[in-house]
């Protein structure tokens, strides 16, 4: 096939897949998902999103009806069936199908949904541009909930002035963006904002931090400022499909760019992982 | 029909709707939506409804494609082709129908959701018991959108303490339920959360606050805090569908009640309105 969605069992094309209209997801929102890169057919991370994926699930009372190999046997099975060897592989669990009501239904089973579609693992040399935007959201950003309105409101913030990506910080405070974790390189530290409520503890990230201890990079997970974003040495936005890549400039001012070796060494640390992985 | 679901112009049961996967709700639950009450046919309080739904989609940049009296015109005659002269009426627009991507789709049709069901006014003599639960989502509560996890998270703490509500505060400041406005009567004072980001601007709200102007009685839409509620002449809970009634207890312990005539007059004159606009 040359995408595919999966829907409790059932698989078609991406846009021709129906969902019940009683899907919680519909009036609520309620789910959460997770997204990662596949590379000749194998799921990259793939332990660690269905680790994160459990994870959401149980913060918010999912109940998963699967077993985490469960999970992984189906979505390795179902990333054999897209044509391309190379593609974004994108899942999530909804609360169940019922009539409308705040109140979570007993005795439902949960939705699993996936959709697969072509696509090749972006150019890392790239580098982007950002805008920014005050963090109003919810203080529950660590789980990979499906509740992404003011997230979307902010990617399209970032189109809309022709950048790539939207920094969101709480007061001068960096959170994360709109779809990536933002990490920054000072004085040949990695300083990043640490896992709380705020952030996604996202998977990128963790590698990123993984990598830096194993080069002997001082890691810093610490809330740090708009202030020590503009003066920081490197800007590294990170996330499952775009991996990582170093920011060039915030609402048009420059920004970075004075450790390009440090960038370097991370990014192909990164992209032999992933490789390793994926061949 | 006993009760009907309505999809961009398809007509179903509820239960058998489908709708392609691709709309935007089942990935971003990116939406606006609006309820009310139905008897006899006629919808309650459509005008203010309908202002809110524009209201709402135009502040998440929704282009809803049609006028306001087009959409009038379908919902009024949805509600009669259900048996039940008395309903619940619910409607949301969501961004549209498009390949997963934060950034908003150019040049997508919104789409339209109707769901109709039989639904009796709730007896307003019937006192609520209510729990609490800090207030933790985004900063855009005037938005009746559909990310409404920690709604549904707040009213299933509510069912599982046994109670009717939960009472969302921030800090010690009272915002609103978990699907409802939340006002107080203290010293003859009518006291309620001003329409700030933090709170819905209910229609029953608005209409109790014109209720009181009409009677004569004060009005202050001031914040109020946890402490004023256990300490308030009469508490009363609001929203579209449940309309006005007396909670009588927070957590176990009895509230309000000590001005149980001003309480009538403002469930009598709703009721009248109700009945007026209904007849």
């Amino acid at each position: 096939m040359e995408n595919l969605a999966y829907y409790n069992g059932r698989i078609a094309p991406i846009d021709e897949m129906m969902v019940p209209m009683n899907d919680r997801v519909c009036f609520f929102g309620d789910g959460v998902y997770e997204a990662t890169m596949v590379s000749n057919h194998k799921i990259f991370a793939l332990e660690d999103h269905v680790e994160r994926f459990y994870n959401s699930a149980g913060l918010v009372k999912i109940e998963i009806p699967y077993t985490k190999q469960e999970l992984k046997d189906i979505l390795n099975d179902l990333v054999q069936k897209v044509d391309s060897p190379d593609q974004m592989l994108y899942w999530q669990v909804t609360r169940g199908t019922a009539p409308r009501n705040h109140i979570y239904p007993v005795g439902v089973k949960a939705n699993l949904w996936v959709t697969i579609k072509p696509m090749k693992v972006k150019d890392q040399s790239r580098q982007l541009t950002m805008t920014d935007m005050e963090d109003t959201r919810f203080l529950h950003c660590n789980i990979k909930t499906l509740n992404l309105m003011i997230n979307c409101m902010a990617a399209t913030h970032a189109e809309e002035q022709g950048c790539d990506e939207c920094v969101f910080h709480r007061g001068d405070v960096v959170t994360e963006c709109a779809h990536s974790n933002i990490s920054i390189i000072k004085d040949g530290v990695f300083i990043t904002h640490p896992t709380d409520h705020y952030i996604l503890p996202g998977i990128t990230r963790k590698h990123m931090i993984e990598i830096c201890k194993e080069h002997n990079i001082p890691v810093d997970e610490t809330p740090f400022t708009m202030q020590q974003l503009m003066e920081a040495d490197e800007v590294l936005v990170s996330s499952s499909t775009q991996l990582c890549r170093r920011a060039c400039s915030l609402n048009g001012r420059s920004i970075g760019g004075r450790n390009p070796e440090m960038v370097k060494l991370i990014q192909d640390a990164y992209m032999e992982k992933y490789n390793n992985e994926t061949r």
